[in-house]
């Protein structure tokens, strides 16, 4: 019951853009991957400085290139989708937008390191080829981790903000602006490189207090991922538990309800589900 | 039951000033954090090197809003409070008292930098904001685990201490003073910035020898981490088993006892339970 | 019944090279290995700058011996393993055959720097040292803990990089190229040694707004640590529960099936049980 | 049962010095730490370039106070312990002599540099501070957690090793000596330096093949550290289950077991338990 002989073109292009189950979509999926990312790099190759007139006009040929193909994609999804709307409205379908307006703009306005910024967007395009079951059943329990975890997670990074201010006062009083410490955002600044562990160097303590305050913001940053850590393993346990739970979806065929998570069909009479993730 | 007519002014401010479940209250939350944090931004503005004396003034004649806007926040809690005496001793109250002091202080003695210290302490008073039930509970969680977890920690913290004292002397002895390795202590700062990983890079080692003994604290420092985060992850776990249990608090109108931890009223009788945190 | 007394040269020598639970086999185990280390040490020694003629010569008369030594085992692990075509064909096959050619090619071309680099390959061989059941138990774990979490470390993994491209790109408008922010792909250059928090320090940011996305980063690469993390932990916790299940394996003699993991043998009749890592 | 009246000095003495649980036990073990400690700082307070010799003669003068003062305690640890010579030989008694020795080694030879390194293991007597029941057990616990994953570490260790060696290898070769990268050795360490998020910008690749390469490494050790840290905590949370169980010992007088862990009395017939940590 799953194949329909006489399906419009609409149907099949919609089958070949939007689904990844079949060999023509994968093989969509692929090219499209790899396009988006050509693109990527072409416009980063762009950005370096000392090119050549001919590799300028070379990356900019390409990156119109690129534009077109994107922007016939845009307007085929339009045509397949099933609510064109909708799509147009949703979040990939803004991101396939700014895909390609950007290239356009630039005839217009000669703005090119803005314009740059709005294409690296592109890259996000890739999460949708990432729409298999398993990596949108990864990305959910991520998600719903994150979600679980966002009071603990505020109460953390308040305590963070809270630390930073403090000793970045402290700092203030005690380095004098010899050291780079020339304001409190400044401190501030350098308590973060610090507490992250990050640690440029282009600010560092220099007096005995200042470098003693230093080492106890360290053992305390070295310590402190300790706790979202923590916070975030049991989060992602209690979300993989939930996931691992039957899918609760009604066969409309026969009335069976308790099927696996990953199944498509009902395993009784073998009438198709509603997809899992109805976007 | 839960709203009651007739009123004092004094306590709908209380339940202005202290509650967060009523739409006035919220807005009286929204409006203290968006005064705190202007505060404090004013604050670093002010340390900031090579302000015109016109911004100079104006940042001054802010400071001075903030202060009485403060100082009357704080006499109203104190006159709206249920035992004003007791939130004048609390934790938040001396907070709220140490947010408008100094500002008065600096009338007397100019000492600017060291004032400035004590009036980041404002940033403190953004936790009352976070004083729901679910932050509470975060909060909680955590506080619960570093407790439980106070053992373990003085033991990994001693480890350290001990690895950084015998590590910084040996490299006194391996690298010269060129390389920055002056004095023991100076040798025990380089150890704790190198693991903790924060890598400054102002004293490093140029030796062989000491690049070697180097290499070996960084793969310490780098692996040890994963103890304080195993202890954390596992008392945030105990913890939050415990935070599911269901609430231990008898209903005073038909004795029910079985409630969920968020509940507010009886679910048998509709009576209002006692609150939680009760502070 | 383990015991064969007519053994054949090729069945004893056999057991002393491929196994590793005799004591004549821990013996050869740790003369290779010394010999394997000591051969990377040689290498390494030999690419140190402004080294005297005489210390060449020697370094160089070293190398061939390891070589002849690892040609000879080589040699003997074809003549003497069960099926010689398929350890020829296996990984460690192939490794082995890399840790001896790179020196005989020297005699051909003397492109040094480039041969070193194959040469360093010897180093996994150590690995094949590791093959007794606690370690291959250990790997095994870690290898289906890394592969039942590929698919929430891919969507990490294009998440990270979409972080870096976005915040690569802004920081290229914000920052100018005196700071070292020449071009795209140098800036997301700095956006990854800012969010792992490894921070050399040679580009950093200098404008305010640069400084303050670059706290955003920062504070951002140090929390999301907590993702994979906690992945990985629940992954381990899943593949050791899998693992302290008994083994799956019926004796030939009495047909009983229920033995412990590391039983080498039959618990009711002491007839060997097949290898475990029957490779 | 437990006062004995007609206790002979040196039992009342080695309740002070070795037991933690009366209060003349715990003055003792206040007194010693701040001893410790001090003889600590006056240690690095002498290797400070630049004092005055009034300052260096005073120094020197604490230092024989505090090395006479350890003395007599390691003579009365020898003459009131149980066993002297078990004493003498434990890891504990061979601290407390390196405690005291390298100042009277120094009136024969005057290498202060060597000698203020063995002076530092004097940290390292802090422990015996902490030999409270609570301290053994969260110590007992990270033991044991780092006993049960050592297979795993190693594992883990081994590939760190040969990842290092392979991409310090391979930057050997992208990179020239000008930006640092002047031999395998170097290159190695600057890898450690990098993958384990240390970073001190003292060498960096400066091509573009070296900042590509730079770039996985980071992200690899960034993402590796994940799994030592789900290795402890999956141990650390074994070791606690198993220290959760009640203890095994049995009552000499009644032949009662089942005691809590914490127990120092028969809960039925008062008899004193052996001690729990019997040295």
């Amino acid at each position: 019951m799953t194949t329909t002989p006489n399906r419009t073109a609409r149907e099949r292009w919609r089958r070949i853009i939007f689904d990844h189950d079949t060999a023509a979509g994968r093989a969509f999926d692929v090219a499209l991957i790899v396009a988006i990312l050509s693109s990527v790099v072409v416009m980063m190759f762009d950005s370096l400085p000392g090119l050549s007139p001919q590799a300028h006009a070379l990356l900019r040929r390409l990156e119109w290139f690129f534009t077109i193909l994107f922007t016939v994609e845009y307007l085929m999804r339009l045509w397949c989708a099933v609510h064109p709307a909708q799509y147009a409205r949703s979040f990939f379908g803004i991101v396939d937008l700014l895909a390609t307006l950007p290239t356009y703009v630039s005839l217009l306005f000669p703005g090119g390191r803005f314009l740059a910024l709005v294409r690296v967007l592109r890259v996000m395009r890739v999460f949708r080829i990432l729409k298999l079951t398993e990596y949108v059943e990864g990305a959910g329990i991520l998600m719903q981790a994150l979600k679980a975890s966002r009071h603990k997670i505020t109460v953390f990074i308040f305590t963070v903000i809270t630390l930073v201010a403090v000793v970045g006062s402290l700092m203030f009083l005690v380095e004098g602006p010899e050291a780079g410490f020339t304001s409190i955002p400044m401190s501030m600044y350098w308590a973060i490189v610090t507490l992250t562990t990050v640690g440029y160097g282009d600010i560092a303590p220099v007096t005995v207090a200042g470098r003693l305050l230093a080492s106890v913001l360290m053992v305390l940053g070295y310590g402190i991922i300790a706790v979202p850590t923590g916070i975030m393993t049991i989060e992602i346990q209690k979300a993989t538990n939930a996931m691992s739970l039957p899918r609760a979806v009604t066969c409309a065929g026969c009335g069976r309800a308790d099927h696996d998570r990953d199944a498509e069909f009902c395993k009784r009479c073998g009438q198709h589900l509603p997809p899992r993730d109805a976007l």
